[in-house]
């Protein structure tokens, strides 16, 4: 949480955090959303251990800049007109004013770097920063770094925020179900019951793009995959593929809404029936997921979860990556991540090396094991996004049942 | 183009690029996309001069990177596992696994760095690379970097996805105005003629966001201000603003689409009538458009264009950043900017210091000359999207009219 910032920079022996926030990122800067909660704006944040966070903007932008409730600065404060008629060349113009602001603002010591930036531009002024300013010590942090340490918990207002998207995504999934099962039975596929036309992955996608505009989400990258590809865990499926009877579809949906939060779960569906062995798999995969589930524990660490999940697989005949490397078919990944401004945070159950992860009270991270097929044609995934409170106990977020079978109910007109 | 890279990699002496594609990302890093073109694939590109581009992905991930025709390298070709039971450090083990991918594919010399990254794991891993691989010199470029000089000019292909953008954007701005215009007079205000409730600017953005997501387009950042808030060129616009007849409407939106390509364009508006004072920023605003397009040039620079509106609003007793600043009043930005995966692509019109920007063929920019107000609660831009053709003419991609007033066409029911 962002109340923990001061402590964990205390123990990091940190003095100040900067953290970078350039135009045209929107929500692939994390770590600047974290600070900036999702306003439309361009800039960087610098806070010192014990003092509030500075958001240093331009001038147009001091309204957004105002709703993030941060100290703010307007860069207008400093004379880039001055700097640019001094220093012709762009780069150093901006490591002379980047220097400015440093000084200006008393940040140094230990300065650790966040943020999302072009490789490029940012090295470039990074190499001659560092000799520009030889009394900041600039920490890059690999690894856990002091904002996935904080944002690894959640305050109750990321909480509320993470409720509310799990809400809409499940009434999305549940109206393209709804779609689905509005279909009528043509042989081995689905027509729509009113054109009498055969309904595709591609129709189905329109639904949920439309489902999830009208709930301000927007959900890049949703999976709906049929058959083989409900194998490939990160195949799309393909829009013109026609909807059949009887296979396994993979719906992975994991959109955010205008708070910057995700939502992400998994269903595996079947429409009108589940061929025996597409159902040993489901049975096989909800088996796991309810194994594993009612045996955490908060405090406890996170890869004998994963273990679990292997040896729970490896008893039903089913290879795993515990044991096989590289793997293709079987269980091929890892039980579960983080979950909040990213879909995918720093948190997990490793499949090797363990990197100290816990059930810690706060966090929010996914469940979701899997068993893939691409050779038989069929894959199976069940994810929820479960919640650790602070009591300890284990809450979904994602409040949608596990049906494996999608029954058609159209009529014919 | 793509077609110019060995050109361009000859050129500036470089023997190899890499461009980092990281997860999360998503349209943030134009950098990997224009070698992935919009495929969903988390990885590396690597194109040694001479030889085409490299993408080295996961296994999961091989549907996707195989739809991208670069030449796939998977990940499992080196040993994670062994190398992370050998280096149980991770930011080590990281090192370690791209030491070898530089080696066993020939990466030596001169490589640039480009791509989106997150600043902390990225300068963590760079700082022991330089160490590990001596025979390798990293070239950090800062501005007018290979990728931005090559992806300035677009081939056919990318001409053609930013004329289905622009075509798109369109019917999505004729769709909102069409909203509008069916609505009611209710004295300064304007009502839903069904409802007769009044319209706000949060109904407008549910038509504009339909639209969007109707048409496969993604548009975050809309603007759509009114009064005040037309005056402040980044100012979003507050949901819960009733529409004003009469008042200056600024809606600026610059989505793109599934091939990740962007339109930008902005219209100003006014319902059912427009007072003298808006009338005439109107006109001089549109009179600076056209003043400026019919001396585009192929060839020439782009500097004295910024000069030319300066002096064009200067004349008509407007200030201007080419003689005050900081500046908050007049015409207060820059003529237009680079557009493609990005909204904000590297070319320019520049107010200070020239970056030696010509409008070159296949360059495809906006023009967007404005004038703020907010203290006379008014703001007004007029922006269309233009190409530099093979041929040297000037076409413009955004074909909708620049008309100031939406009126009112509703029958209250």
């Amino acid at each position: 949480m962002q109340r923990d910032l001061d402590r964990l920079m205390a123990e990091r022996n940190l003095d100040a955090i900067i953290v970078e926030g350039p135009d045209g990122l929107g929500a692939a800067n994390p770590a600047f959303n974290y600070f900036v909660r999702g306003a439309h704006v361009v800039g960087t944040v610098i806070k010192k251990r014990g003092e509030p966070a500075m958001l240093i903007h331009s001038d147009w932008e001091r309204l957004q800049a105002e709703e993030t409730g941060l100290v703010c600065v307007s860069s207008s404060r400093w004379n880039v007109r001055e700097i640019m008629s001094r220093i012709p060349d762009r780069l150093g113009a901006r490591v002379e004013l980047r220097r400015q602001m440093l000084s200006d603002l008393g940040v140094r010591g230990r300065v650790g770097l966040y943020g999302t930036v072009q490789v490029g531009p940012f090295l470039a002024m990074q190499r001659l920063l560092e000799q520009a300013v030889p009394d900041v010590e600039f920490v890059a942090e690999y690894d856990k770094d002091i904002l996935s340490a904080a944002r690894l918990t959640k305050d109750d207002i990321e909480v509320e925020a993470m409720r509310a998207v799990g809400r809409k995504t499940c009434e999305v999934v549940q109206a393209a179900v709804d779609f689905i099962a509005a279909g009528v039975a043509d042989g081995d596929y689905v027509c729509d019951a009113r054109t009498g036309r055969r309904l595709t992955i591609g129709a189905v996608r329109q639904v949920i793009d439309r489902e999830l505009a009208a709930r301000g989400m927007v959900g890049e990258g949703t999976i709906f995959a049929q058959g083989r590809d409900a194998g490939l865990p990160h195949a799309r499926g393909e829009d013109t593929m026609e909807l059949k009877r009887g296979e396994a579809i993979v719906f992975d949906i994991f959109p955010k809404d205008a708070s910057g939060y995700h939502h992400d779960m998994t269903r595996t569906f079947a429409i009108d029936f589940a061929p025996p062995a597409l159902q040993q798999l489901y049975d096989d995969v909800l088996g796991s997921f309810h194994a594993v589930v009612q045996e955490f524990e908060s405090g406890a660490p996170t890869k004998p979860y994963q273990t679990l999940v292997c040896n729970y697989f490896a008893e039903r005949g089913h290879d795993t990556i515990a044991t096989t490397y590289p793997i293709e078919e079987g269980y091929i990944h890892s039980l579960g991540h983080g979950l909040g401004l990213e879909v995918h945070e720093d948190f997990g159950f490793p499949s090797f090396a363990d990197r100290g992860d816990v059930l810690v009270p706060g966090a929010v991270f996914t469940v979701e094991p899997g068993l893939y097929y691409p050779s038989r044609g069929m894959g199976v995934r069940i994810e929820d996004t479960y919640w650790c409170r602070p009591d300890g106990q284990f809450e979904s977020l994602t409040d949608f049942s596990k049906e494996l079978i999608i029954t058609l109910k159209g009529q014919r007109q």
